[in-house]
């Protein structure tokens, strides 16, 4: 018996389709029979090489959706929920987290952990399917599984993605006050998920800057009151829409979505004198960028936090509102296309282009 | 009667003795026979035009210490505490925030409130003598007077000088926990006085990048456990030192206040993923810095915290702590020179060019 | 010219309808006709004598709406936005924060400083009609102006009256994270508008405990999920209700708008290990109550907040939330009954009766 | 071979001597010879059988400090300090936090995770020398050791105990800001470490309410600035002194470490509009207590905090900081008396009677 999968053999290297050994499960494993695993931007950053420490060889695919075909001696999911075979569920692609270093016992940042590990990252295909391009999963000893909560779409999970969590994350960390108007800088998945979470959290206005057109037509149904395209707008424009939703003040708070260093010192300028900025487009280097320090931090009173990764209860907790509000939060519609394990190649390339907001491997 | 005073007529221009005429009290006003007022790095801005809206001419002066000579019914300083003809006070040098705009209403931070005033800065000569520089100063209605605690000699009040209570602020606002480890960039009177208050807060270790060696001493007996010369080493000698005083982590939370740009990316880099970082010295714009989102602030989960001026409990809290631990904190030690009014000129010149850490005007 | 009020001459004393005195406005003065302005439960406090200090005669009614009539040079509400005769608003019934004590400067709670006035309790009918229940009300100067949001129904602002403030104020200083099961003790004004703006922030779960079963309607119509009546069951049923929804942990948070000390201990026995739990309904002394402080509070290692009263960004911010969230939050259907100025003392009587959840008197 | 303990075999039982099998040894297992362990109030109550799920008989003794004489395959601290044969540690008496419930991974409440072990309280003496009253001690693969920073003597680590790092996680929950007045009730181990960690932390004063003078001159010593006897004062004359002490206002923050349920109202008196109470002092259940929720809680806008039990990085900052101030914080002085293993009845009856602030097991 082998497992069928897409693998990424090195930097720049096609994907390749390869059988993999029949995962060998231990006390504590779970095997899940694939259902659908997203293609993201961190995949396009592994295939160009820009991720350090990656062991290639590696099946891709982080965030999954599966059908528990196996288990050894797991009755419960990481919430206590009763686990059966034929349950659908996705799982905390981080696991291994030490609980001995000084970021997870005295900083209490576990997501700084170096002892961290990442499915469809920081394994290699030599270790079985440890990612989700892949007709089946293998979940270790210890890897978090969460049943998906009653009324959630399996498309839902997928369309939100990684950027699901990360949004979330990031909402949770800029510390929104009730009524606070929130800017989001960025349409992609993570800004998609910012933008509808801090519509549920109380914002009193939720602007968001992005492209294309579709992207912020999807901001606006997750949440966003009012949208700008930042292909068709120069910098003064959008400052002086900004400008106009604020009493000229500045927004509250901003979270940044884009990857882009240059977002970092006009989203700066967006923020009110005493705001918060979250910076939780940057996962890879896009380079420097020129700020300045007494306007923009000094003077401005401001508050800039890096969000890094995610932690189990920003996933637990995203599903679980996904269940309860499933109808106005349709990350099912952010999903492009669909692709067999065959074409994980040209989904990369499709995501690499930005042709597709959101690329599904469907085994 | 009059009222002689050293004015700074406009940028660039030298400054002059003036008499001023006797100042109009109204009901509510105080009016004092100045002791001592400092020269700071912000009258060196002012003297340079660096300020926008500055209505020169002006008597400079920000923060002093003053023996009460007269006073229009009243009988108690800002905390309650009776005040009498002959008692030696210091005052809030900013005042007249309005209480009604977003920032004070809405946002809680006064100290973005555009109708503040400032002693020494935003007030004309033509105004009275409502800065230091003088002979007397002419306490407003609604000023916030403090007396000085038992055991606050007035050479530790204009030693610390502004710095004492921005100091103050940025080491409030780090929100230091019990046994971080912190690090103080710059040693003029604001890295002074962040170094003192990081170790009365229960630091578990201050250090200090800075110079001359003479401030290094000074930042030693006021708190620090160890500095290091910015001027005799290169950036990769002081990576090393921080690294080797944290087991290679980077400190739990970093005080910037030296004003220069290049200290921000170099900062960000002596601190631990997940610390904070506080901008405390750039009150003037000193240009751009190039730094990178990804390393500096996303990836390593910072929490980056601009501090802008002060609020009235910097100030009474550092007065008390200043009375509680007067054997400790020996500001009266920064001060480097005293100048008669008719000096003015040269403790500017001295300051502008590093000569000493604090110049104090004796009228 | 005269003012026709309902005044209430001291406690026990039946209220008489009074013609006032034309209130002689000044330089910032603003006159209203009185639309409405609610009864509410303090109303009810006053007339039995329960609050300390208030200088009878009075005009109650501290949260009223009204159009503007005149006004003695005053161009703008208090963010900003033009105010023209004809307009609606409502306005802050607090005012006159000191902005001096160590309340205001030291402690950053002006909620708690001394020399704050409300509408309706702290002033006397001599005073002029500084009440709602009155066909006019006078705004002194500085009295903060409020004009109601494009799309809010003045009956949405009676309907929730103070209680949609210190709702508000509660759920924001709960501190909510996004997901959290939230328990609300209390289903009357109070209590209603702390399951809604729970929900609103983005609450997991609200769950309500009440009475009696067209409240516990509303409160599902506002936000809440699940409900169950506090009449109809005994302690013992209540907790496994909480049980079942929580996984037998307990919530993440409680907040108790009950006015009833025994619902403190029952609440604390609600809350999760290391949860919140608000104390926004003890407005008077209804007396003592035993808790348990070892299981309560240390081995749970709960936190538990007083919520006092209210500030300016907790009206302006529910009133805009208010305007936004119009369909979601029906606050006009907890208006029970609508009464004339000569109705007063019945509707006083309804409220004390529990007749009716929200009273209006409409001069 | 054989190890010596002093074993409780049950709840009012007398303690016995007894030979423990010599333990084996695992991979990642230390074992120490015992230096010294404390006897603390924990340690009567499970004499007295107030302490549910205790597995007797037991071996007492938490908190210990002992010297490395064998170690499979250890190499380091928990902090990553080499570790090597002959070193003098103690070790945190936690251990065995899952990671995976819902307080260790949701909650962020390790303290409340229900599979934490405790030395000395939740092991049976038939797993071996698992606490302190015994010649050695065995330190399971896991349990976080720390070696004693230079300068600290192993009887500051013993005469503080386990009310230091109490009293240290209770100072760090109370969030103390710089200058703020705190008033610590008690002066038993929790209390005297309380006080003492406040003026660390820069406290503006520190209070102590405690019995008898010895320890108050022990609070004083430690940090604290003024004490007050409880025994010799009724309770008017402590609420004259705090009053005297704080303009009439209150203090800014209290930390309860009585255990005496009547403390709780009396300390909420104490405390100021809008300032913290931390419950710290109640382990056990010392009965029910009657409290306002009117005046105590919402009217004075109070934040009242559990802390239960601590988490490693208090116990590994408290013992820097007694590195880095060995010279201030004599806790050695807490010491009453040591007694052989042969003593350790004794030693209980002592502590049980109040008859010395500390006891020490010297095996």
């Amino acid at each position: 018996m082998t497992v069928r999968a897409a693998v990424m053999p090195g930097p720049g290297m096609p994907i390749e389709i390869r059988e993999l050994a029949d995962p060998e499960l231990r006390p504590g494993s779970v095997l899940l029979d694939t259902l659908a695993s997203e293609v993201c931007g961190t995949d396009v950053h592994l295939w160009r090489g820009r991720l350090a420490g990656v062991p290639y060889p590696i099946v891709p695919g982080h965030v999954s959706v599966g059908r528990v075909a196996e288990t050894r001696g797991v009755h419960a999911d990481a919430l206590g929920a009763p686990l059966r075979l034929g349950d659908v569920v996705t799982f905390y692609d981080v696991h291994g987290t030490c609980g001995d270093c000084y970021h997870c016992l005295v900083a209490s940042r576990p997501n700084r952990c170096p002892s961290r590990r990442v499915y469809g990252i920081t394994y290699s295909a030599d270790d079985g399917p440890l990612g989700g391009w892949s007709e089946a999963i293998h979940l270790l000893p210890g890897v978090r599984i969460l049943r998906l909560p009653d009324g959630v779409d399996p498309d839902d999970v997928i369309g939100g993605g990684c950027g699901l969590f990360t949004g979330f994350a990031a909402v949770e960390r800029a510390g929104i006050a009730l009524g606070d108007t929130v800017l989001v800088q960025g349409t992609g998945p993570v800004g998609l998920a910012a933008a509808a979470f801090a519509a549920l959290r109380g914002a009193g206005a939720v602007l968001a800057i992005g492209a294309p057109a579709a992207r912020l037509d999807l901001a606006r149904r997750l949440g966003a009151d009012d949208t700008i395209d930042v292909v068709d707008t120069a910098p003064p424009e959008r400052d002086a829409w900004v400008a106009e939703r604020t009493g000229g003040r500045g927004v509250d708070v901003v979270i940044e979505a884009t990857g882009s260093p240059d977002a970092i010192p006009e989203g700066l300028g967006h923020l009110r004198d005493g705001g918060t900025y979250v910076v939780a487009g940057h996962y890879t280097d896009a380079g420097d960028v020129a700020i300045n320090p007494h306007a923009m931090v000094n003077r401005k009173h401001a508050r800039i936090l890096g969000q890094w990764g995610t932690e189990f209860r920003h996933v637990s907790r995203a599903l679980a509102l996904l269940g309860k509000h499933a109808e106005r939060l349709p990350f099912r519609d952010v999903i492009g296309r669909r692709y067999p394990l065959e074409g994980a190649q040209t989904a990369l390339e499709d995501v690499a282009a930005l042709r597709v907001t959101k690329a599904v491997i469907s085994p």
